[in-house]
C-alpha cells in the first residue's frame, strides 16, 4: 500500500506509475459520462486519469472500462465451491466483490466457520466482506452446530472486512422487540443491517425499518419494492438459481432513485455460475431491457460500494481501488480483461493469477453423528392417518397432506405405489443422537434413497428412502465423507458429490462439482425421482420459516403455526 | 431518543405518535417520487408513513413537504451573528443542518474557538456541524491568534459533531508533501475530508484527490467542475454573497451524476439571509432554470448528509430525523412550517421556538494589543516609489502598482489628491506589538478612517486612513468594544458596529447589524469612499493568498512570489 506522500508524488508524475491503460472508454459511474481516458494504476489504486509513464502499457483501443462489479447479497456457500474456487470462475466475469453472509457454515461451525470464509479469503483477487450471520440458529426447532449471539458479533464487529449484520430473517422477533434480536440489531448500530421481510407491509415494515434495517432482497413485486423504497430501504434486485426479481423490479428505477437500487444474487448453484454468468448476468439483462448503462453498471458497482460503505470502491477515480474490467462493448459486455486491487487477474475468460489461499481447500471435519441413538428409524403405526409433506416441484414450500399410511406388521413404511417416502433428518452437529422421521410425497422413488448434508439451515443430515436400510447407508456415506450428497441403490452407493468444507462445499474444481452433480441427479431419475433438481429440493425439506410442513431433528413441524406437530394426523 | 423497542412499538401503532401531518404530497428523495403521505412522526424521529393515531393531527391539505435543507458547507463567522441569530433567520427558511467551517474563529481563538461553536449550538434548532479548520494560521505571513496542529486535530476527531476536515486551502502543502499537511489529513482519515482548489487540474488535482480530498466548492467553470467530478470529487454547488457559481455549474448536473452534486454557500452576509435567502435561494434558483424540483431537493438535502455520514438525515422515512419543511409548492417554496427533530420549530417565516443556548450570545474578549509599541505609524520615506496595493473595485485579488509618495518632513503620508492612503495591520492577539504599515488606493477616503477586526484570516486590526491620529483612534475604539468595525472623521467615532464574540461576531439582532453596516457604508461614503461594500474589501487586504499585493501584521506581502516585499519598490 502506498502512503500519502507515494501517492501524490505519483499522481503528479514524480514517480512512475505501474500500468497505464491508454485509450480507454471509460464508464465513469461518478460523472455520468462514457468518456475518453488513460487510467494510471500504481501499486492497488488508480492514482489519476492522463498521460503518466508506466512500466506497463496497455493500449485498449477504445475498449470500455467499467468498475469491476459487486455482489451485495450471497450466500457463498449455495455454490458448492470452495472461495478460490468460486472466485476463479466469478472474477473472470467481472466480480471483483462480494458481500456474503455466511450463515450456512455459521450454522455448522459458529464463529469458526465465520473465521474460517476471512481466513481462507485472504490475498483473494476476489474481495469478500462479510455481513455476520443474524440468524444462528435460525430457529429454535431444529439443532444447529452453533449459536451466535449478540456477545459474538461485538467481538466481530470491528472486523475491517465485516460489514454489518446480514439478513435479519427473524422479522417476527423484531416486530415483537425480542430483546436479543434487538441486542443483535444494536451490536452493528452504525453500520448496515440487512434486512429480509417478503412481503411485509405497512406498520410492520414502518416498525422493521424504523427499527434499523436498513435493505431487503426480498422484494417480488413491484408495488412491494416501491413501499420498501418510499419508507427508507436499499432495494437489492435479486436474480439467483431460485428466486429472480429484476423483469418485476426493474420498472421501479428511476432517474432520482436508481442509487438506492443495486444487484444481488443471493444463491446461485454452479450451473448457473458457469451458464448465466453472475452480477454480469443482470447487468447484461437491465441493458437488453433498455436501462441507461451507466445506470445499470452502477446498479452493480458503485451504489452497492456506497451503501456498504466501501470507500474508494465501485468506480474508476483517483485513489479508488484499481478494481476493474475491459468489455468490449455494453451489451454483452464480453469481458477482456479483469483486474484486482491493480492486477490483472483475469484475462478471456480465465484466472491468470491464482485465487487459492492458505488453507482455502482444505476439508473441514463437522460430524458428530450419534449412530447408536440412530440406528432404528422405524415408525410404529395405528392405523392412524399420517401428516405428509406433500412436494410442490421447483418450490420450496410445501403442503401438508394428510394420507393413510401402509403399514407392515404395525410398522409404517414407505408406499412406493403412492409416492409416500420416508424422510430422515438426522442430527450431526452434537451427537444428540436425535432424528426425526417423517413421510413425503413428490419424490417419486422406486427403490434406494438418496441424501445429503445441505439442509437448510442447520444442515443435519436428511435423507428420502424407500427401505430404512439404503436410508441408513446413505447416511452412513454422507458421514465418512466428511459431507456430500449421495444417491445409493439397494446397498450400493451409485453417486455422490463429496463436501468436506464443513459438509456443504466442495474441494474440488467447479468441473468436478457439476459432474457429480448431474450423475447425482442422473442416479435420483434412475431411482425414479421426477424432480429437476431432487438435491436442491431436498435441503429445503428442513426449512421451518417456510411454509407449510417441514421436518427437522426434532420432529415434525407446522409452519404455518410455528409449531411442532405429530405424525399423525387430528382425527 | 426512543430506543429500539420504543420506536417499533411506535412503528406499529401499539403507541400513540407524537404528531401526523396528515394529507401532506411527500417529495420522498429517496423513492424519486412526490406521492401522496400521512407522516407520522414521534420524538425526533419519523417513525413510519400511514394512517396512525396521534396525540395532535395537523391537516397539511396537500401541501408538499420535503426533507430540511443542508447547507454543506458555510462560515457562520462571515454572517457576523451569533449562531442563535443565524439560526433564527434561516431556519425559518427551511434550513435545519449546516456544516459549518470555524475557520475564522479558530484562528482567533484556537480549539477553544470551535468548542466555543460546539457548545453555543447545543440543542439548537440548527444541527451545526464541523469540519475541523485545516489551516491555522491559513499562513505563516501573519500573525493568528492560534496555531492548530495534527496532534488537535486527533483530540477532537471523535467528536461527533466534528464531521472531518475543512477546506483543505494549501494545496500546494498537499502537492509538495509538506509532512504536517499529510498529517492532518490522515488525522480525519475514513472521514471527509473538503478541498479548495480554485482551477486546479491535470496530475496536479489527481493528486490532490489521490490524497484523500472529496469535494470541492471553488469550480467556477463547467469544464473545471466536470474534471473534479470525473476524478471522484464531490461538487459542492456554490452561491453566496461573493462568489456564485451555480449558473455556471448547473449543466453539469445529469441523471446518473446528481447524487455527487450539493448545494453550500460558503459566505452569506446579513443583508443576502434576508432578501435572498439561504439554501432554499439555490433551490428555488435551481428549479427555475428547469432543473427536476425532487433533484433539485436532494441536492439540498440528502446529498449533503450522505457524504458527510449523516445517516438517517435529510429525507422523509422511518427512522430519519424528523427535519422537514412544509411548503405551499414546488417553485417559490413559500414556507409554511419548519420542524425540526420532530419539533414544530417555525411557522410563516417565524421561529416559534427560542434558537438561543447557554452563553451563545456572552461577548468572547479577544483582544492583546501592545500599544506601547503601536504608538507610532509613521513611515520615513527618501523619495524612492512605493510598491501601493491597488483595490479593484468588487474583488479580492489586487494589483501591485508603484507610485511616487507623498512626503512631508521626510515622512511618507496620505495623498488624497491620488487617492494613495496609509493601511496598517495591527496584531491584536499575543501583545506581539507588530504592526505593518504600507499604501493603498481604491478606497477614495478624503478624510478620516475606517477599520475593522474582520480581517481574513487572522483577523488582527485593519485600519485605511488619511491621518495617523485617526487610524490609531479607529484602531482604539475597535480594541474597546472588543471587536467591530467603526468609521472615525477627524477624531470623532461617527459609526460603528460592535463584534464582541471574538472580534467576529455580534451578540445583536440581524436588524441591529444590518442597520449599523448601513449606517458604516453611510459613513464611509460620507468620507469620501465610492466602494459598494468598503469594509468587506478592507476584509480581504490581509489574506496573503490571494494575489497581488497584501498587507499583514508582519509586513507587505507579495502574493504572486509567495515573499514578503518591501515597501520600496525596486529600482
Amino acid at each position: 500500500m502506498l502512503n500519502l506522500a507515494q501517492k501524490i508524488r505519483a499522481a503528479l508524475g514524480e514517480d512512475p506509475v505501474d500500468i497505464l491503460l491508454k485509450n480507454a472508454m471509460l464508464v465513469n459511474v461518478l460523472s455520468g459520462e462514457i468518456h475518453e481516458a488513460d487510467i494510471a494504476i500504481k501499486d492497488d489504486i488508480v492514482i489519476g486519469l492522463g498521460d503518466y509513464q508506466a512500466k506497463q502499457t496497455l493500449d485498449l483501443k477504445g475498449k470500455f472500462v467499467c468498475p469491476g462489479l459487486i455482489d451485495g447479497h450471497l450466500h457463498l456457500e449455495s455454490s458448492m465451491l470452495s472461495i478460490p474456487e468460486f472466485a476463479a470462475n466469478v472474477v473472470p466475469q467481472g466480480t471483483i466483490a462480494v458481500v456474503a453472509d455466511p450463515h450456512e457454515i455459521a450454522n455448522v461451525m459458529g464463529a469458526e466457520g465465520i473465521k474460517h470464509i476471512l481466513r481462507t479469503s485472504e490475498n483473494c483477487p476476489l474481495k469478500v466482506y462479510i455481513m455476520f450471520p443474524s440468524c444462528v440458529p435460525a430457529t429454535p426447532f431444529e439443532t444447529s452446530g452453533a449459536t451466535l449471539g449478540p456477545k459474538d458479533m461485538l467481538e466481530f464487529r470491528d472486523e475491517p472486512r465485516i460489514l454489518g449484520l446480514a439478513e435479519m430473517m427473524n422479522y417476527p422477533g423484531v416486530l415483537f422487540q425480542d430483546q436479543e434480536v434487538l441486542d443483535k440489531i444494536e451490536a452493528f448500530e452504525g453500520k448496515p443491517r440487512d434486512g429480509h421481510a417478503p412481503g411485509l407491509s405497512g406498520k410492520q415494515l414502518c416498525a422493521y425499518i424504523a427499527a434499523g434495517i436498513g435493505s431487503d432482497h426480498e422484494c417480488s413485486t413491484l408495488e412491494e419494492a416501491r413501499e420498501k423504497l418510499r419508507l427508507g430501504m436499499k432495494i437489492m434486485i435479486r436474480e439467483g438459481s431460485a428466486a429472480r426479481n429484476l423483469d418485476s423490479l426493474l420498472p421501479l428505477v428511476n432517474s432520482e432513485n436508481s442509487r438506492n437500487c443495486f444487484f444481488v444474487t443471493d444463491d446461485l448453484e454452479p450451473d448457473d455460475i458457469l451458464s448465466r454468468g453472475h452480477i454480469i448476468a443482470l447487468l447484461r439483462k437491465a441493458v437488453a431491457k433498455g436501462v441507461n448503462p451507466i445506470r445499470a453498471v452502477q446498479m452493480a458497482s458503485v451504489n452497492t460500494a456506497q451503501y456498504f460503505g466501501l470507500r474508494n470502491m465501485g468506480a474508476v477515480a483517483s485513489g479508488y481501488k484499481a478494481d476493474l474490467m475491459v468489455v468490449d462493448d455494453l451489451k454483452d459486455f464480453t469481458v477482456r480483461q479483469v483486474f484486482s486491487s491493480g492486477e490483472l487477474v483475469a484475462e478471456n475468460g480465465k484466472m491468470v493469477v491464482s485465487s487459492s489461499s492458505v488453507g482455502s481447500v482444505e476439508p473441514i471435519r463437522s460430524f458428530n453423528v450419534n449412530w447408536e441413538k440412530t440406528q432404528d428409524i422405524s415408525v410404529s403405526g395405528n392405523g392412524a392417518k399420517i401428516n405428509v409433506i406433500g412436494v410442490i416441484p421447483g418450490q420450496i414450500i410445501t403442503t401438508n397432506l394428510v394420507e393413510a399410511p401402509k403399514t407392515v406388521d404395525g410398522v409404517i413404511t414407505s408406499d412406493t405405489e403412492r409416492d409416500i417416502l420416508k424422510i430422515v433428518v438426522i442430527e450431526r452437529h452434537n451427537g444428540t443422537g436425535s432424528n426425526g422421521v417423517a413421510f413425503i410425497k413428490g419424490f417419486g422413488l422406486k427403490r434406494g434413497a438418496i441424501g445429503g448434508s445441505v439442509a437448510h439451515d442447520s444442515h443435519n443430515i436428511i435423507v428420502i428412502g424407500v427401505t430404512d436400510e439404503d436410508i441408513i447407508l446413505a447416511a452412513h456415506e454422507i458421514d465418512k465423507m466428511g459431507g456430500g450428497m449421495v444417491a445409493v441403490d439397494n446397498g450400493k452407493l451409485t453417486a455422490k458429490l463429496p463436501l468436506p468444507i464443513a459438509g456443504l462445499m466442495s474441494d474440488k474444481p467447479i468441473s468436478e462439482v457439476q459432474a457429480n452433480l448431474q450423475k447425482l441427479n442422473a442416479a435420483a431419475k434412475e431411482l425414479g425421482c421426477p424432480l429437476d433438481s431432487p438435491f436442491s429440493t431436498m435441503s429445503f425439506m428442513a426449512l421451518t420459516p417456510i411454509p407449510e410442513l417441514k421436518l427437522t431433528d426434532l420432529g415434525l413441524f407446522d409452519s404455518l403455526n410455528f409449531k411442532f406437530t405429530s405424525l399423525f394426523a387430528a382425527m
